[in-house]
């Protein structure tokens, strides 16, 4: 999956961080930092007609879009494909062709499986825009950019010095993926990840980075730990143990923090195992930015929106 | 459960009619009434955005605050959270902390448990306005205010000379628990309660009432019916007989009707058990005020929501 | 069910095709061309609230007429009655006046019985309008309205010269029913049906129709395929063998269409079952105008919506 530009250089659509260059990264960035401080667009994506296809249910990425294409004047159509009834054994494809019949020009698509949204990408026709909301274990490209937003409100735009450690399932992890190749592009110093062993995927993914198996030793002084969301149904795939030992090992608590360096800052997707994979007082305490990156998704989904569909009314 | 105001004295939250005063009661109620005639209010919450926040599912109280928002101009964000999957264990105060980090101002938040609303009220960020579309048996404020509005339409500003009776399983009811509380502050002249023995609350909530079991004699001479929907469940529970036998000792016919005041009105929250708790002939009878009572709840839902909301966008 | 029209002779609901005059049915489909050709009337229903009053499930039409309200700038509630629990045992007409009193003008309602879509009607308040997104098998009338706009726009307006093959299960399908009536209307040339006959309605259906039983017979020389949609629960009810049976006997397959005319056309409603009644080939082929139906149904259903509800808001 390779970034597809149009004949004038622009991108045509959101499947994957990867490739992506730094300098559209930034822009995307600046620009949602823009709408992060309240700076509005509302009525630039006036007309135009935004259609939610989840084809796996999630409520809060579907509602940071939602509220995204609001604040720009969007109309939003929502189908959870997800529900089965709906679709009535029809394909992905007619499914995006029909809707994209009925007068949508863009779509926000979340698939189960990797690589999902770009064969929908490839099947569309020529205007259409798609934005990938997770597909698979393959990427999550908005939830990449807000994360690193909120890095770089928290530690500023160089992230050369800095180490960044992100912890959990990595192997299973779309977001994982997504950032790692964020972090890459805007020059992080050092990147670490730690997770049980069978949990971590091979060096195709993780190349460049630094492999723990212990949380202690991969806090050692990072400047940020970005947790992971730990599934339910890797325990009934005996890929962990029970939660308690999950948490034992890996669940980051107030005192383990204290390895990271001071001000380390703590992120999470959500929605967090609160007693799992992060303890309620780092989820609650102050170098939890939990919260903000929430805010900073809507913001973030704003630029890539109108970035893609913006001017073309 | 206490009103809460801000330093201005501005109602925050509307979680309960308890301890709201009268005058900032007939102040929403005279608010509503102008919506109710037709005054509109569009775009004054533009650009804010609302979310109906569901733990109990519900289908004519969201769809009435929607088309509270859509008439006030605010943006609309559905989440029903009933469907578990949706939350995938997430915490109702972690979900209404992200919703509220995606820059929703205003809750409209059902649940089933008695003061859950509340509790996510205490949660919430200043600036962000909860209100309680019912939690568990407790308070259904905008319903409470809906039933005053129709009944003050039909009577007049002065209950003061006049007699309401509520009927039916007043034990489980927030309906009835929001009404009560409206009478009380509003002056009503007599109150009485009807109902099984085993479906009737403690003095604590029946303070001031008249007690009826036999629906006749509660019935003499009243100016105002308030019908209570029978929920199936109490059948199970064994708290009532079969419906034959409740519609028998408590269901509101045309004939029995005749006992209560001339032109007294009959007010049901909907939905109906149509030959259970009321027949048709009532509920489609000239005295009925049930769809009144509907077109009435957008209007107070309206009011609630640009008191609490309003020039603040 | 007959055409209803006030004392202006306007038409209040769109219900049936049936008895819809030749001049009726051919301004509506002019409308629907100018906004299909991107003619917008943004706004002339704004402050009009429209509710998707659905108790079949159905995605795809539901989403059609949103689109068609969004850009007419109505506001949208939508009421997915076929998920039992919203309703508690409400009747359907009790559901339509309690949505009604909540101000709502327009309703778009879907249900299994044949005629239920007329009860509705006949049991709504002056004012509100209704336009049936299908009825059993009884009627689907914007269905059949954007295939005429589809033939129109491919064979011309003069129907006379022309010959039409609806094939499938003519039996249940309400398509069927209002494309017979809507082609009647506009002087088809010739109207030929051909399915197995187990699928086929009697002659008060039929009337005026050839009856074709193997479909390589009945595409001889037509202009014009119109493709029905298999519903699996047929295999189950016993009505046709296995799919593989179908396909060889009943498929439109690129070989077979080559018995019709020259360039001639070819429709689906959709859902469609790929390899069932349609080929991949013939679906996505030049003679396919399916996407093309997709795109005039928001456009026909603007078209009513606006025709039924303008100049009233």
């Amino acid at each position: 999956m390779t970034i597809q530009t149009d004949a004038d250089g622009r991108l045509v659509h959101l499947l994957t961080l990867e490739g992506l260059p730094r300098e559209a990264l930034q822009a995307l960035l600046d620009r949602a930092e823009a709408f992060a401080a309240g700076g509005d667009a509302r009525q630039s994506l006036a007309g135009i007609a935004v259609c939610t296809l989840f084809f796996e249910p999630s409520t809060r990425t579907r509602l940071s879009f939602q509220r995204a294409c609001q604040r720009l004047g969007a109309d939003v159509l929502g189908f959870d494909a997800a529900s089965s009834s709906t679709t009535k054994g029809e394909t992905a494809r007619d499914t995006l062709r029909t809707i994209e019949a009925m007068g949508v020009r863009g779509f926000v698509v979340r698939h189960s499986g990797d690589g999902a949204v770009a064969a929908l990408a490839a099947a569309a026709a020529p205007g259409t825009v798609l934005v990938n909301a997770g597909d698979g274990r393959n990427a999550h490209p908005t939830q990449g950019l807000l994360d690193m937003l909120t890095l770089r409100q928290a530690l500023g735009h160089d992230f050369g010095g800095r180490s960044f450690l992100i912890v959990g399932d990595v192997l299973h992890s779309r977001v994982a993926r997504s950032d790692l190749h964020a972090l890459r592009t805007l020059g992080a110093g050092r990147i670490r990840v730690c997770g049980p062993p069978r949990l971590l995927p091979g060096e195709d993914v993780l190349a460049g980075c630094e492999v723990f198996h212990e949380l202690d030793a991969a806090l050692e002084g990072v400047d940020a730990v970005m947790m992971l969301r730990l599934q339910r149904e890797r325990m009934e795939e005996g890929l962990v143990g029970s939660l308690e030992d999950y948490h034992r090992d890996y669940g980051l608590t107030a005192a383990r923090l204290r390895r990271a360096a001071p001000g380390a800052v703590v992120l999470h997707p959500g929605p967090m195992n609160r007693g799992v994979e992060i303890s309620d007082e780092v989820a609650d305490g102050p170098q939890s930015l939990v919260l903000r990156q929430v805010a900073n998704g809507v913001a973030v989904r704003m630029a890539v929106l109108e970035r893609l569909l913006g001017g073309r009314g």
